[in-house]
């Protein structure tokens, strides 16, 4: 039974991550940036990634009817402000990371300067996509598209979740439960929310569909988080394509240094019948979905 | 008669700054932000400055009778974009000024992290004050005025002239005087194209005037840049709030360094009479906007 979801998931999520890349790698030759500051650009980009956001998007919006023709725009737009956060997670000040994917980090193959200007035109090209008078969907949803993603990116999200997660990293005290829940949601959840949400909304989905889809993705947050974290605890340096134990090294806050490997396990086991469970709420077929929560859940990168 | 332009020049600058400054200080207190990344953004943005942008823009609206109610959010979006690249501008990979304005410079009042996240929390905001259902102009309209700050700010514009300035200073030979007006008018220019066009684009100008209001305002961004590089050579520190003598210790590529003092000044005042000449075809009452150019001339700071 594993065998077969593992089957129809992984060809799937491999057919729309050589979708998007296409794309991605078609609108990104295509800018009319510098020469090099465009080789920063595509080497963040096209750097691997298992394109998850992307993959996410795709799938709600597939519930709905809508085709790539239109959910590519909101895909390639999260996918570039994902890679942003990749960069600037990485550089010196921040974790610090000399590897991302198995790859030099952007600011190592690049330089500094260059790894943030590059990060920061990923930024304002992703608005210019959701803007993109080729994305055929009301002028009115646009809008409401661009607020919801400045929101899920901005000073509510996840750069405020990467702002309080270096916070935390300076206190000598372990944060509560409470407020650690609160940096993960914004570091990641938000971004995940906006994906479900995005598919849902491009397919004109009911208010109540639309808060189904809202609260999957930040369940689906937190299980990425938490395997994340396992990750650097159990994972495997070569197929993670980073570095392990990097948590402990930086002081970060992590839900196995507040309650322990066992109680995060758990978590992880309830977080995933809880997201299947929002899931049968939409009424529709969601089969794939919920693999991804078990994609999620036993991801070794 | 200098007398006279000042004083009117002068009044409407300080209290479109003073209006700017009380808008931007609004909107920014309310934001849910966690509380220090707040203050981040509110030191950034409240650090001074002559809020020159806001005030273009207020100024070309009014000539097409749009009131502050609604020219405040392009204003308030184009600021933050502002001082989102003048974090990025100090920073030590970048120029590496610890003052700015007579002040320390963001990442040295914070710290560099503090100051990436803070910079690129004010230019994700940026997109949901143009995005805000408050500022009442046609969707349309808006997503329009998205696309060409996006272009404006990204790869494309602002971004790319930094990368390239950078990419300049590395190389002993001094660039092409076309390669450097390029640099230039990306570095500068276009934001200052994009309040002149705005303030059109807001008051619906025709295409004839949007056109030349684009052109006037990269004529401004010549001037602005020019008399930036005399001030680095001939101003007070104490009167710029930041060091003088940048450019040569950084190998900046500046007009004075390709042509010489003398050439730089001739080509400011060719450049002023060019710009003046093409208010004229507005055909209409842009007496101020012809002293934002005298202003831009005789500035101290």
């Amino acid at each position: 039974m594993r065998e077969k979801y593992n089957n129809i998931l992984n060809s799937r999520l491999a057919q729309n991550k050589s979708y998007i890349e296409k794309e991605l790698k078609k609108i990104l030759s295509d800018i009319a940036a510098p020469k090099p500051l465009k080789e920063v650009m595509l080497y963040a980009v096209l750097n691997g990634g298992k394109r998850i956001r992307p993959f996410i998007i795709s799938e709600v919006s597939s519930l709905y009817q809508v085709g790539p023709s239109i959910y590519k725009y909101p895909c390639m737009a999260i996918e570039m402000a994902h890679c942003f956060s990749l960069i600037y997670d990485d550089l010196p000040c921040m974790d610090d990371d000399d590897l991302r994917r198995g790859k030099p980090s952007v600011h190592v193959k690049f330089d500094e300067a260059n790894a943030l200007l590059g990060g920061a035109s990923l930024l304002t090209y992703a608005y210019n996509i959701l803007a993109s008078k080729n994305f055929s969907i009301e002028d009115k949803k646009k809008i409401a598209l661009i607020n919801i993603f400045s929101n899920a990116i901005g000073h509510k999200g996840m750069l405020a979740g990467q702002f309080l997660d270096l916070e935390a990293e300076k206190l000598s005290k372990k944060p509560t439960i409470k407020k650690f829940n609160n940096i993960q949601e914004k570091k990641t959840g938000l971004l995940l929310a906006f994906c479900c949400y995005a598919g849902g909304f491009i397919g004109n989905a009911s208010k109540k569909e639309l808060e189904v889809l809202y609260e999957f993705g930040l369940m689906l947050g937190r299980i990425f988080q938490i395997t994340d974290d396992i990750l650097d605890k159990e994972g495997n340096q070569k197929l993670l394509g980073k570095k392990v134990n990097k948590d402990d090294e930086q002081n970060k806050a992590t839900l196995i240094k507040i309650k322990g490997l066992d109680f995060t396990k758990n978590e992880l086991s309830k977080f995933s019948e809880q997201a299947k469970n929002k899931l049968l709420l939409l009424k529709k077929d969601t089969k794939v979905l919920s693999y991804i929560i078990d994609y999620l859940c036993s991801r070794t990168s």
